[in-house]
């Protein structure tokens, strides 16, 4: 069994696999990269128990068979390898040769037997854009809960239907979601926060489509030349529809980035506990402030406004910054009152809605 | 009291301070930032106990006077003042006005009474390339000893003589030191090694001249807007002399940068404890192994030898990766025997001295 593979593909691959294979387990074998050769290539998998992923990278083969490797040492060593190229060369005697330039690796390899079974059922017939889907859920992401409470927020909900995918996160004080038009079968599932960011860091700068099949609480996705099965969460969001208002009292506009830049200014002066400031709507003026026991803080920025002349409503300056976050260009605020929920609205991305509840004055 | 000065300048001062001014003490008065409104400009000063710093900043001054204002969050505001002008207005009733583009900000001020003198003694007459003194410390800090076990080798040694100033550290395993030609007056002392760190950390993009002063345990650095004193250790290094050894059986040349990729290659096989790399020294090569419970490492280089035909010495590769860190160009590997100490010096740079105690077979 040998393979001869440029030294560069083998270190993205095995970049892919790294953050989910666990450098320590209570279940040692998990520690190992599985290496298969076979007609497809060199194919690497790993798994951290929630995230399975199966990677495939063209490469020179002769022979045909799996192996373990210690996940980290072999890394490091492709990683640190001098030449362009590596070469594999895998012994009967449970031991791997590793040749790079002038430097040349023994390893002990290990046989597969007994690390678990990695399965990612039929492709989906269902395909979308691999990057757009990372994008949507990266652009809620940041509302998911951290909390113990009400689990099914630690997770981001995917909902497709005949007219989109909405990605949406909450944790009960604001919501995200993000819409991107496509026709797909009903369905909802629930990621786990940090499976999402894994297919986001997996997809996001991948060319290419990807194809989604749901079974058995396990949702695989398929792209060019990873594989990735997560497992779902069990349940779905309660109706978050109703708290996203529907009528409102004042609508402003302004840039989105000087308005985050300067909440970050002038939440220095919040209270670090309820990072709170108010934001005064005053005809074509927003006046910002916060005040703590350091000090005071104050800002003012000319914003489009109609619906009321005067209104004063209170924030956690953080929400506010991170619901700014995805908004390239304007954002279209949309108030219901000064302790009903508001709206932030991408004006140039229809996609993209936020919710966040104002601190109670 | 008023002050008006370019954001940049003010931040550029800040952030002289902000790493000694700690956020938190047992003595709440060092977490304030003591500022003094002079005929000289602007002059803020911090100290952690150890280490005190003063920095003068030109700007438009109207009055004079002294308040504390607490640094963090001072700081973290004009780091992200909108303005390219800063204008502070220190009013009677304990608070700071802040002003900045359209952002204003009120901050609560409070006595200097109660703050710790900051006394700099006077300049001493010797001065110094401030950037070289950074560097020549800088070289030498890796070998410093993070031990509580002979605590003087915690700190890094300066040597003044009247043919050279000398850098000085050494953990008792191994020892680096860097000469710099120059007159002074004969005096040994030891700053400690993290007083060092914020020495370079000063002084190392700084333009001109530092003068040096040591008086009563201290040793005062006056720079061109910068005065610092440290606190000195007490005692001197023992005699280090007698470890640099003086004959030698084999000398090997050969690229520092090559060497040091290739023991960071094959280190990566070595074993987790001791970090134990074996160099076999053979004529015009230079063989590399390690071996530890994963597998085994091994790469080859060319080398200019002279002395014995072969030896094989073992030491901890990041030892030798730390002495070789500091070389440019060409390493000399003089070594005076398999279990006696290893000389290595830069080719071109007669400045740098280091010494690595092999493992013992």
């Amino acid at each position: 069994m040998e393979v001869r593979i440029p030294k560069r593909t083998l270190a993205e691959g095995l970049s892919i696999l790294e953050r989910i294979i666990p450098s320590r387990s209570s279940n040692p074998i998990l520690t190992y990269l599985p290496v298969e050769l076979s007609e497809q290539g060199l194919i690497l998998r790993g798994t951290n128990g929630e995230v399975d992923i199966e990677v495939k990278l063209p490469a020179e083969v002769r022979g045909r068979g799996q192996v373990l490797i210690m996940a980290q040492t072999f890394t490091q060593i492709v990683r640190s390898a001098p030449g362009e190229l590596v070469e594999l060369i895998f012994g009967n005697g449970e031991r791997l040769e590793l040749h790079s330039g002038a430097f040349n690796t023994q390893l002990s390899t290990t046989s597969p037997d007994g690390y678990p079974e990695l399965s990612f059922g039929p492709p989906g017939v269902e395909k979308i854009a691999a990057a757009r889907l990372a994008q949507a859920i990266t652009r809620v992401r940041y509302a998911a809960s951290t909390e113990e409470y009400r689990a099914i927020f630690r997770g981001v909900q995917l909902e497709m239907s005949p007219t989109s995918l909405r990605a949406v996160a909450s944790d009960g004080y604001r919501l995200a979601c993000y819409d991107l038009p496509m026709q797909l079968q009903p369905r909802k599932l629930v990621i786990p926060a940090r499976s999402a960011d894994e297919i986001v860091r997996v997809f996001k700068d991948a060319q290419g489509e990807v194809a989604l099949a749901v079974a058995e609480g396990t949702l695989t996705l398929v792209g060019e030349a990873v594989r990735m099965s997560v497992k779902l969460m069990e349940g779905e969001f309660p109706d978050y529809g109703r708290v996203i208002p529907q009528s409102f009292v004042l609508e402003a506009t302004l840039q989105a980035e000087a308005l985050r830049e300067s909440l970050k200014r002038v939440a220095v002066l919040s209270d670090r506990n309820n990072h709170r400031v108010n934001l005064l709507f005053n005809n074509n003026r927003l006046d910002i402030d916060a005040e703590s026991d350091y000090g005071r803080g104050r800002e003012e920025l000319s914003i489009e406004a109609s619906g009321e002349p005067q209104l004063m409503v209170a924030y956690n300056a953080q929400f506010l910054i991170d619901a700014l976050a995805p908004i390239e260009g304007a954002v279209r605020i949309k108030l219901s009152g000064t302790t009903s929920p508001s709206l932030l609205q991408a004006v140039e991305d229809s996609g993209y809605l936020a919710v966040v509840v104002p601190l109670r004055v």
